[in-house]
């Protein structure tokens, strides 16, 4: 079954573009490893908070992402501007419109 | 911007797959209401939860979509099976990879 992420990171203020940005970026090459959508939003109502959900092939295509040289590096570049606060949902992906 | 929803819902014991299934099956009659990707995920974690993911092609297109007889008809089929426990974020759409 396709494995899911949803997660949430608060930005220092004034940084959340320059995060958003460096995620987009990292997200093209995330396809080969399983990656089926990652998709990047912020918050409507909290200016420095980004939403991200995730599609991968399996939970094994995910974990294994973490150890990319890319995904490391995208990870250390925002974390300087993070504030430490996340929220994270794993879930069992089950259907739906466009995936 | 293409506006998004990331939102949670609670349901009564041994009612999870019952209510997925309703959702998916109206998601089909989205996509012409500017429904771009609704994506509908169980939590790996909690048995009794349903996290879903929207993308719409603006709020005014996710707003109309609630007058829709097909939402309302899947709206009042599962409400008598969930707890009336929602989390729900509002979000703009940056980018990503596959949407």
């Amino acid at each position: 079954m396709r494995f899911g992420y949803i997660g949430s990171m608060k930005v220092k203020p004034g940084h959340r573009a320059e995060v958003a940005a460096v995620l987009i970026e990292a997200a093209d090459g995330l396809r080969a490893a399983g990656c089926v959508l990652y998709l990047v939003t912020e918050s409507a109502t909290d200016e420095d908070t980004i939403w991200v959900t995730e599609v991968w092939e399996s939970k094994e295509h995910h974990d294994a992402s973490l150890q990319m040289p890319e995904v490391a590096a995208a990870i250390g570049k925002v974390m300087p501007v993070l504030t430490g606060e996340f929220t994270q949902q794993q879930t069992n992906v089950l259907g739906g419109l466009g995936i």
